[in-house]
């Protein structure tokens, strides 16, 4: 099996895992936490969420954080948009921030409870979206949600993922980003997709995989996901994370954890699995209970193996 | 990557798991739970060790266990052997299991932290511990601790792990687990070490894997070995274990989460995940705390990928 040299990381627990947070983090501790993370190595990092603030009052602070953050050079700033509204609250703080995520399901099911909408309809949302938002210069990654299986309708086949995918990287979208965001795939089923997405989908489109540890296999989905060719991954500090529809117990994949097993492969990730440890510490105790992540528990290998 | 279609696995957790654990669990428990694990289509089964119980207080009752279990036809108990004192108490309780376990480290420093002894003294002991035990009808298992990586030494090179893996092949070991105790393995390491152990050691000897989940990594180490042609595993329900030396927090790979990915990924494994699941809800509520296996709070997937 052949692996890339080098990969690219997203962190987006400030987004992804704050949002699956019951008690609202002070953004004080956010911003600092943000800028803990920043200073990583990490080249992306989604900070927050334009959603609006009763949907998920835990984002409400989207624009304090945005303007109070204090990030070095280099590092890309992803927001999340859910519509076209979103999209001008973002503008709104633009300079602030370098890409957009924008967002939908893969299954009806889910995108009804998620974006109580049809398919369709949120692919035509996206296709107003993503022009304005490339228009304003800014990099944009669309993420399909259940893109493995969903939890209401379960079998997700492969070609209506890429079908979706297909009209928004016509739209503009630079990088497609496919979520296992109830943690139902598995290695073979990843590594089957990913060499079919190649394939499916235009050389110049970037593919990311988004991987959940529901069920102790993300890693195992990473590994898979890097045979068939993937080299973008997102993960979550802490193993913080999960969805929200429906409610779950367990978080994406820790960049820490992440950062070992790649750093250990001999694949460089540009992150220190030191400070990403310290980042994950801190919000450790800002959340004040113990997170699935193992290496924040283990601590990182001191010797390594014989070449 | 090609898989096999079916594989093996040994539920390690009344030894490697209960022997990690603080507080003395009590006998009747012990054996209610080993009936438990017994009765989920697993076939072989470590349940208990005969180390002196100033060493491994925990693990004391051997005798009574085996003696109180009640075990259906085709399930393989194995027990853990360190030395030929070890073996005469289990070989009074003959009848009651069919398999030993014995075992050393891969390096020094480790062999002489758990065992007090040089390797070659531990090889010689096995030279004579597993010839006696087979004589008696059982079946040998030798299992080679840090075989990945040495937390005291760092690399431990595969040349040293196979050529004591010869010798206790040599002395009549059908099956050599190789152990990565303290969580140092990687997939690219373990791909190549088991492509290479396939052409080291005779056809006849059967290899297994022992990983620990120490930093997250477990489930891909395990499809690592899957692609280079190993089929045996050996895992713990509720991710218990770990190592007493040096003590650590964090356990073996959960049977419950190996066999969700490896029944995911159409491998038979002949184990009912549900029942797997109750087994390791049981010990979480005698144990009293969370537990580290991913599936447990999860749920099983009970929907299925497009094929």
């Amino acid at each position: 099996m052949a692996f890339p040299q080098a990969v690219l990381i997203r962190e987006v627990g400030p987004r992804d895992g704050f949002q699956n947070e019951r008690e609202v983090i002070p953004t004080d501790e956010k911003v600092r936490l943000i800028d803990m993370l920043a200073r990583t190595g990490v080249r992306r990092l989604e900070v927050t969420s334009f959603v609006r603030a009763e949907v998920i009052p835990q984002l409400a602070d989207a624009e304090e954080v945005l303007a109070q953050i204090d990030v070095p050079k280099g590092v890309a700033l992803a927001v999340l948009i859910p519509n076209e509204h979103g999209l001008d609250r973002a503008l709104a703080q633009r300079g602030r921030f370098h890409e957009v995520n924008c967002f939908l399901s893969a299954s009806e099911t889910h995108n009804a409870h998620n974006l109580r909408r049809t398919i369709e309809e949120s692919v035509r949302d996206l296709e107003t979206v993503i022009p304005r938002a490339r228009a304003e210069g800014l990099r944009a990654e669309a993420v399909i949600s259940v893109a493995f299986g969903c939890p209401f309708e379960g079998a997700v086949p492969m070609e209506r993922v890429f079908a979706i995918a297909r009209r928004l990287a016509d739209a503009g979208a630079e990088e497609i980003g496919f979520g296992d965001t109830t943690g139902m795939a598995n290695p073979v089923q990843v590594g089957q997709f990913f060499a079919a997405a190649r394939h499916a989908l235009a050389e110049s489109v970037e593919l990311t995989a988004h991987f959940h540890n529901t069920r102790g296999q993300g890693l195992a989905n990473v590994l898979a996901a890097l045979g068939a060719g993937c080299h973008s991954f997102e993960s979550s500090f802490g193993e913080l994370g999960g969805c929200p529809v429906p409610a779950g117990p367990t978080g994406n994949i820790a960049t820490e954890d992440l950062v070992s097993m790649l750093e250990e492969m001999g694949i460089a990730t540009g992150v220190s699995l030191e400070r990403m440890l310290a980042a994950a510490a801190a919000v450790r105790e800002v959340l004040g209970r113990p997170l699935g992540s193992h290496t924040l528990l283990a601590g990182p290998i001191d010797w390594h193996p014989a070449a």
